[in-house]
């Protein structure tokens, strides 16, 4: 079953006559149509029972139907109002649109308005849950392009390593780093990082003219874009025999990192993952200075559901993909992290990125 | 009078207890605090009578109090409810919270019901519009970052130029643009697009492995941040000798985008610097290849107020900046675009962008 026709089965279900989907990343994975409109309207109408169709600026279309898209498209000038071009193609459904499925993570009020006043006696109900719910899921199409992510990410953290030299600034290393990606002919799937010494102490940090110096602990976090699903990995190198303290801090982090990683299997709940990472690292004496959750979900968006923190108790199934990435920040010693993109199996866990976490001393 | 105070006057001029600020770039432009909170709720809580306060992820309140935040600055981890903390703050103003303006074109529906759910017979009322206003005007000291930023665009231009060699790929020639204003530590606006041959004449091409060869016009879009203001231009430039229907096009645009340009000054209105471009590339037999807007605002965002297109009948006054950009994109023949970041003066237009528009042939 399709993506789309498992959503519609969905409003059969809960009798919903509609949805509107506009996140762009939700639009991607109803429809293959990856596209930022900015400010513009983007949107999926998906029907209980009628055809759907996909609204986009206008000089857009042909793309949708490059992309795959084989319901209707409606395009829309920047001196068109858009609602009025939905208002009008929802009217040619000839179908109940009473009862609406919004993303209320997503749409703002501004166009909650909009549908409002369009649209008589109209209900809403949130849409966010489902979708997520299904976004979770990977299948294995999903998987093949996030191990490609995943493996591009690898890379990317090996062009890092051998750019750095004494005197080198962290902008050096990290443009590097781009100009190695975008050369094979991707993009990176968030602005990446790479941050020396002391500034790898502030978990956001932003590269600068810091030149790298011996002693220098440095952290890289980076992910890459491959077909439409991102990557997200984070090493921390030594570049000279690092110290004591910097040794016992980097082995917490990468026993944090492994023990959460042992743990991942069908059924296990994100908080008892936090914890696990957590309580490696306060043994070791580090709690406070681990200072944000575990990690995130990582698919079609770099951030999304589920979120690996404390407070989640949602049980993780086969097929979520997402990072374990404990840190110790302590200021004027160490900033370490180590992160990984893994998803689980039907057994246990597989581990998409896999770089070495063995202390890398450049 | 400071941008805060300016909105707190309005608070109270028009009764409303208070505003809850959330963009981003809003977030930067009342509190010089520039971040991307992704899901995190990243807010200034403005109140009509008692002292505003800044909500972000704990870890980056030292960031906050760096950037010159000068009121309360309240944090939130993971594993808390950002909007416990939000609705114990507001209670230590001890003050009326029942009228809240917010920000419709950006809050979104599930964040508007937390709201409600917390607060008790609150009425919200728009604030985008004051904002916006706002926003428009751009001071000497805005206008100063911004000539900053148009300069590194017209260097990466050149940059650009000068990569262009036969057989290089568009993602090569992009890479060496990146490269170089990397270097220089700043970071685009927006991804660089570097479009050659029969690629240049889709408005919204991706850069790819397409090589370039002799007879081909090369078109780059890209912009540079500058203490966190944005450029963005376009220049359309040849490989080797154009022909005559290319040439008569990039003739054609260029009148377009100058015959805009020689009309702006205080009081011209949007949609009249849109029609004198339409109606020059009209005029050439091209109009039909004419298919987006003029141009938008310019600032903290790389597309923000206003919209310059066909049906906007804002007059437009000194300070306000805004790109000019009219292309003609006829398949198979050419693509041509040429943008400029202009501000309106006290007696006509600056121009930002200084790159020639003269048809350079490399």
């Amino acid at each position: 079953m399709s993506k789309l026709n498992e959503l519609q089965a969905y409003l059969v279900t809960n009798e919903i006559d509609a949805a509107f989907i506009t996140t762009p990343d939700n639009v991607f994975y109803f429809s293959n149509f990856n596209s930022d409109p900015h400010e513009r309207l983007l949107g999926v109408m998906l029907f209980k029972d009628a055809e759907p169709f996909l609204i986009c600026p206008k000089m857009e279309m042909p793309d949708v139907i490059a992309a795959g898209w084989q319901y209707e498209v409606v395009g829309h000038e920047d001196t068109e109002n858009a609602w009025d071009i939905v208002t009008k193609t929802v009217a040619t459904r000839n179908t109940p649109f009473q009862k609406l499925a919004i993303e209320k993570a997503h749409l703002t009020v501004e166009r909650f308005e909009a549908i409002q006043e369009r649209f008589e006696n109209i209900v809403f109900v949130g849409i966010d849950e489902k979708i997520n719910a299904m976004r979770i899921y990977k299948s294995e199409e999903e998987l093949v392009k996030m191990r490609k992510a995943a493996e591009l990410a690898d890379y990317a953290i090996q062009v890092g390593c051998d750019a750095i030299t004494e005197g080198k600034t962290e902008m050096e290393v990290l443009n590097e780093i781009e100009s190695a990606i975008k050369a094979k002919g991707y993009a990176m799937s968030f602005d990446t990082m790479v941050l020396a010494g002391e500034k790898a102490a502030s978990p956001h940090g932003t590269p600068g003219d810091r030149k790298i110096q011996q002693g220098d602990l440095i952290l890289f976090d980076l992910g890459v874009i491959y077909e439409g699903y991102c990557s997200d990995i984070t090493r921390t190198v030594a570049f000279g025999q690092p110290g004591e303290e910097q040794i016992k801090i980097y082995n917490t982090v990468r026993a944090a990192n492994e023990n959460a990683i042992a743990a991942v299997k069908p059924g296990v709940r994100a908080m008892d993952l936090d914890k696990i990472a957590r309580d490696t690292i306060a043994d070791a004496g580090y709690g406070e200075y681990f200072t944000h959750r575990l990690g995130h979900g990582l698919g079609i968006s770099v951030h999304e559901f589920p979120s690996i923190n404390g407070s989640n108790e949602m049980v993780l199934n086969e097929g979520t993909v997402f990072t374990i990435e404990p840190g110790v920040y302590k200021t004027n010693v160490a900033g370490v992290r180590i992160e990984d993109d893994v998803v689980v199996t039907s057994t246990g866990v597989e581990i998409l990125t896999k770089f070495t976490k063995e202390l890398v001393i450049l």
